[in-house]
């Protein structure tokens, strides 16, 4: 499999993903600053002009949730999700989809607000609030989602590799994580664990062929 | 089971998929215009403040990619998904995820801009763009993705359902169908079926009670 991936994205769920999967993958870098993802030879691999793209013997694969659970099937060793328990599963995927449509959406309006308007003063108007929208987002999952001391509660799951990836944009979005103890408690768990050990959850994909187990 | 919904909302997707699956459920309606979604009782129900909500046996379920696949995989009989496929399923999911993450909030930007700008120039400006960033995701999936006769090619599955709901907001978004005739043949071909002829589909959720298998 090779996954394209760009440093400090959402791409990097999918990397600590096939990481804890064991996976035999590749990586290949997009450059944003370079505007690769724009480029001829990867709109042929994915139209969307986005990161994550899993490549796969099948074909490709878009969108996180999709990626993560995807991966979590192929391997089922690895125990990445409650594959047997249809409502468990749809928990999983109620987070997943909560995090790829409400939060990283909220995120999405500091750097990416040309996606929804033009006019510069309303790209300003729309960074101003990403302190206040992405704050209400983490305050939901604080209390009224995020169960202890993993997301599904007991059961480490895909769930916790796409938090931890969220959440590492906390506080350039201007959210104090004061406010969010339980977050910020998972951060620390999930750094603690090798996650963070791999190098992985800290450097954004700059090493490369780590291989560790939870 | 219980469904809460919204008429001309995302809930629609929900019901039908309920509906096609021969699911027994009940439905209660949530009224955004007396802010119902924000009512202590519903808040309750989904702290979320949105819906659909599907209340099951076993807790509630919010986002409708996890309700869709949760009902095909409750209802395996009704062939909503391809279960056995992880890849195949992974398809599904990246397109239902391109649906709620991308397609959908473009065209939020049109009524609900307060969720990302306090400035009322903002919003406006917001609203602006809407007919353009819905037209180019609907574009992607008119040259991407909509392999036909259904989305996933010869396979029914939760992503007809899905995209039938959100490409109804089509024309109350500036977008030309004309523009789109893939997409356009697909809405015929689902209001032909049973799914708009149930009256779900073109009543959205006026009617309760009616079955009908595809």
């Amino acid at each position: 499999m090779i996954l394209y991936y760009t440093p400090h994205t959402c791409s990097l769920a999918s990397h600590i993903a096939l990481e804890q999967a064991g996976a035999e993958y590749q990586l290949k870098r997009i450059d944003f600053s370079k505007n690769q993802q724009r480029s001829p030879a990867y709109l042929r691999v994915n139209a969307k002009d986005r990161v994550p793209t899993l490549v796969t013997s099948r074909g490709m694969l878009t969108e996180t949730p999709a990626i993560l659970i995807f991966i979590a099937q192929s391997f089922p060793a690895a125990r990445l999700a409650p594959l047997d328990d249809p409502f468990a599963l749809a928990q999983v995927q109620s987070f997943n989809n909560y995090l790829c449509s409400t939060v990283h959406v909220a995120h999405s309006h500091r750097m990416r607000g040309h996606r929804w308007a033009d006019d510069p003063t309303a790209i300003e108007a729309m960074k101003k609030k990403v302190p206040q929208s992405v704050g209400e987002c983490f305050e939901l999952i604080e209390h009224e989602i995020l169960q202890g001391p993993w997301v599904m509660g007991s059961l480490y799951t895909v769930c916790d590799i796409y938090l931890f990836t969220l959440a590492q944009w906390l506080e350039a979005d201007g959210v104090d994580l004061g406010r969010l103890p339980k977050v910020a408690d998972h951060r620390r768990r999930m750094l603690a664990n090798p996650v963070g050990q791999s190098g992985v959850g800290r450097r954004s994909h700059a090493r490369r062929g780590s291989r560790y187990r939870r």
